[in-house]
């Protein structure tokens, strides 16, 4: 059920963005333990005046390439599962797309399971 | 004080755009009880390859009509409340614009009362 | 760490968009005791049919200049320090800008000191 807003500065190629929604993917359902295929993201070019950082806070330098994603995800995950998972994000994009990993900043928000709707006009996570 | 997101592909017509808004709106002050006018949503359209979605996620068929609506919303509705405006969003979108339902993924995230201004610099759902 | 993403009616000059951006940084370190330089923001210019609101919603008239403010945030703000950060940003912006407090919207959401990655693939705000 997450839901991945994704947002970086305009001038990467489709393939770029398409793997880096993939990589997000992959360590939700192998780390986050997010089902197979539950996949829901969009992804936002942004003109650089628009896509403002810090090149420098909390000591971690950054550059233009750098990408927010934030992401809504039902609560319930542990401390060690969200640690992992910013990990293996930020080295997958680093392996795939040789992305440093400074240039990777993630906010998680946390719901409860009542909050989703998957289709259908139907609380997907919630008995009836 | 709900504040939505609605994100879709481009290409639908601003009317069909503006009813997604309208009908979102109406369930939430018939169903979620919100107040009458309380109204504040952004659209944004996304290139194709921007809007990534599983096209059966969850036993569900979606096309590329899907749309995506997050809500931030006062905490306090019940279950059954949000049962009942996932099931209403969803009707009323398959009835005024032949959405099919499966195109309709829907994510609440709650908030507390003290996380809204709606203008003027003030906290409006607290007293002061 | 708080991420803020401002949404506003496209038309209004780069300068215009960047300050928005520092009043409400500003605002966050002052009255919020975020640190010194943790700003991360994305804008977002619209399309007049695609930014929605009542414009007089809970006795404030609001006018096209209206801009959304949504910021996460870990949680453990009081809520006279909000009210002082609502206070501020529409102070400020109407000081520097001009803009009218009306026009001033403004969503906090809550969030874990888990839920946070600056950079590196670490969880920056709890000690491994």
């Amino acid at each position: 059920m997450p839901f991945a807003r994704i947002d970086l500065i305009k001038g990467k190629s489709p393939e770029y963005r398409r793997t880096i929604g993939q990589i997000v993917y992959t360590a939700m359902v192998e780390v986050l333990k997010a089902p197979e295929n539950d996949r829901f993201q969009v992804i936002t070019e942004h003109e650089e005046g628009n896509f403002i950082y810090d090149p420098s806070f909390f000591g971690i330098e950054r550059s233009v390439d750098l990408i927010f994603v934030q992401m809504a995800l039902a609560e319930g995950r542990t401390v060690e599962q969200k640690r992992a998972f910013y990990k293996q994000v930020a080295d997958e994009l680093h392996a795939q797309l040789d992305l440093r990993r400074e240039d990777i900043f993630i906010n998680l928000i946390g719901t409860g399971r009542e909050d989703w709707s998957f289709g259908n006009g139907e609380a997907s996570l919630v008995k009836s």
